[in-house]
């Protein structure tokens, strides 16, 4: 059988094989990307299902729109003008199955084989899988304390000698490769970005760099995914703005999976015309639409119940998870063997060993102790030897019993293996780039 | 922006701009082809979302594998067994959302630019629109009253120059293109059909001929698509095998869409590996997997109900409106105006007008009646004039009595714009490849 040359290219995640151990009742994993299922509102979304089915359930049941339910699309629409202040037409809001969908989607729709792709390092996987299979170059720029090395990435040749680039980067700066690739067809540089508390490394992206970033809008296609926005933990009374609100160009994903539920997948993507349109037809030729039933179900939820409780609830809970486990660290670790971003929001703590330390070894002593979490190897894709000594582990997903005992199995597993080897802490190994406060 | 070729090609679907009118209650539409949504079973599936919350809600709204639920897999297995006599096992199986995602995955897992991907004429448009974002080479065969013209398939150069092609097909006889690619990568051809009630024809492929199709497995990779096999009308004593029990390198297709509700979104692929193991990455890369939530309740639905009976009570309906819509054609339609099969299952009849009359115009004679249909040339990509003289008519989306006037609105068109002028039927004209009967 012959496969498709896009098909040799990719890997089975390395994440996805970690789950299928956690599915081990003796396991605790800090490994999975999950929200915690008991902070599910399954009675609400259940008494949303019921009643759907009861007023509308031929609807439900039937085809629909490859748009989206116009109920749900206007919603999305309204919180972004209730939280934001933005301003986004329901006709701009394309419903897709999870925001990995919609990924896939731009992935289909802007990239030609070669196109330049510049993704954050660390980066998300899934994100990376989605636009392979549509065969970019990808670029990888460095992702710092307060977001992504915006100096790096405006000296990417790409950017640099891009035609529509102002006084400041003249074009003979530019590499020769690059202005020979300007202006043929599909040379535009695309730039993926988490800049609310990105998975893996749990940073938020400032002000300052968001406004440089929305002005590099005219040479890059600016692609602001935002699954974990409204998990804040700390102080939202100075939220920075979403690139979005920035510069119009930006397009904007969002999900209901981290504040609702994952297992229903409804997403979607904010894009203006002739974009829209573009995903619109790739959207019909994928799948023809999302679950109708859950896109109902999803839509009456919202309008029975108040999200923002919702949120409130889930911000709480999750951030005693961090609290916990930070406090869990910094008592089972020696001190200054970790360091780490105290993360304002989302679901991870990226840490990283002070000593030189492989996590990919790590990971088989901790799984020996019955623990999991995701090397960070796994999130550079590059193989920068950077990663090897980052874990990724999600505080949301475990109760604080787990996450103390599951921190506690972690730091035997290093006492037993690392510890005495290394003799002691190297007080003066150089901090990787965005290693932060020492526990 | 700059978009990726593959986009620049792909026109919105002909018939999706149909259904935007259907939206006017004034208008009957026989355009769509949608399921009856008063033969949904509204109140079952109710009850099996209900008690999926109540058991497993919060395993419901969670993430889930991407190949799918396991009971469902398991469930449709054993259905290929009591139904088929077919062992295909649940691990070969891979969930999707509805079979037009398993379309765009295979597009995605088989097709480089240029792969030869060999379709039906008339074909179904979905397909073609999956697989055209994968910018294959399209070869047309046409269909004849029991199914694709082997013959003509046969002679296909790239099926007569195949290296694998036995004594029958000399290599000589392939030309120099075809040999020249033959064993580059990528380069075998793509089968696509529909066997059973085949949209929009509503044409049986004839058991002799699946055993002609899959004795070409070694020289083709043939797609079986089969969302219509359950829904006959006629005598089932002698249901013909599916490719995939004459080969089983063919790769099978089937959804819950026609016989359970098309809005839940849930279909399949079966597939053995390696191509499954590519099918589920590219799967992971797409969407990560169907709504939990929906493939629990469909699950459920099956395990507590008997789908035979709910697919009895689809037939009883569908066959009588099938009767019902030839009665009133035969009715109202001048004696030997239109010719067509009468397809012994599916949900489309397709009629040829015997006189030289373009459907395209008529579909605005019809319009101007409130009632639609869609326009054979929809179906014919390569734009073959011989489309121009067919309508398809869906009859199971109507009932009886919007069938009879929809019917008598479509008869009412063509007096006033075409009976006069062509001056009386011209007995003697060529009927066209799959035309049959005359009403």
């Amino acid at each position: 059988m012959q496969f498709a040359a896009r098909t040799e290219r990719i890997r089975t995640s390395h994440i996805r094989e970690i789950l299928k151990v956690a599915a081990n009742p003796a396991v605790i994993s800090f490994a999975g990307g999950l929200p915690n299922p008991a902070l599910f509102p399954v009675a609400e979304i259940a008494r949303a299902a019921a009643d759907v089915f009861e007023r509308e359930g031929q609807a439900a049941l039937q085809y629909a729109n490859s748009e989206g339910l116009p109920a749900l699309r206007e919603w999305i629409s309204a919180r972004y003008k209730k939280i934001h202040d933005l301003n986004i037409p329901p006709d701009e809001i394309l419903i897709t199955s999870g925001s990995q969908q919609a990924l896939d989607l731009l992935g289909k729709t802007l990239i030609d084989p070669g196109r330049p792709v510049i993704v954050e390092e660390p980066a998300y996987l899934g994100a990376l899988q989605a636009f392979a299979m549509y065969e970019p170059r990808f670029h990888h720029v460095p992702l710092e304390s307060d977001g992504v090395d915006v100096n790096a990435l405006e000296h990417l040749p790409m950017i640099r000698g891009n035609p529509a680039g102002d006084d400041a980067y003249p074009s003979g700066t530019g590499d020769s490769a690059s202005r020979n690739r300007s202006g043929s067809p599909n040379s535009e540089p695309i730039f993926y970005t988490t800049p609310d508390f990105q998975n893996p490394a749990g940073v938020t992206c400032s002000t300052e760099k968001r406004r440089r970033l929305a002005g590099l809008a005219d040479r890059l296609t600016i692609i602001e995914d935002n699954p974990y926005g409204d998990l804040i933990y700390d102080d939202d009374s100075e939220r920075p703005p979403l690139l979005r609100s920035l510069d119009d160009r930006v397009i904007l994903l969002g999900s209901f999976s981290k504040i609702v539920s994952p297992g229903v997948r409804v997403g979607w993507v904010c894009a203006k015309r002739p974009l829209y349109d573009r995903l619109l037809i790739a959207r019909q030729a994928a799948d023809l639409h999302t679950s109708n039933l859950t896109q109902m179900t999803i839509a009456r939820y919202l309008a029975d119940n108040d999200l923002d409780l919702h949120i409130s609830a889930l911000r709480k809970y999750y951030r005693a998870n961090r609290d916990c486990m930070l406090t869990a660290l910094s008592e089972n670790f020696p001190a200054g063997a970790l360091e780490m971003i105290r993360p304002g929001g989302g679901m991870f703590l990226w840490c990283r060993f002070r000593d030189p330390i492989s996590t990919d070894a790590f990971f088989h002593d901790a799984l020996h102790e019955n623990v999991l979490f995701v090397p960070g190897g796994a999130f550079y894709p590059d193989h920068d030897p950077a990663g090897d000594r980052y874990m990724r582990l999600n505080f949301s997903n475990a109760d604080p019993e787990s996450i103390r005992t599951g921190v506690e199995r972690l730091a035997r597993a290093y006492q037993k293996n690392y510890s005495k080897q290394l003799g002691g802490l190297t007080k003066d190994s150089t901090a990787g780039a965005i290693s932060g406060e020492i526990l």
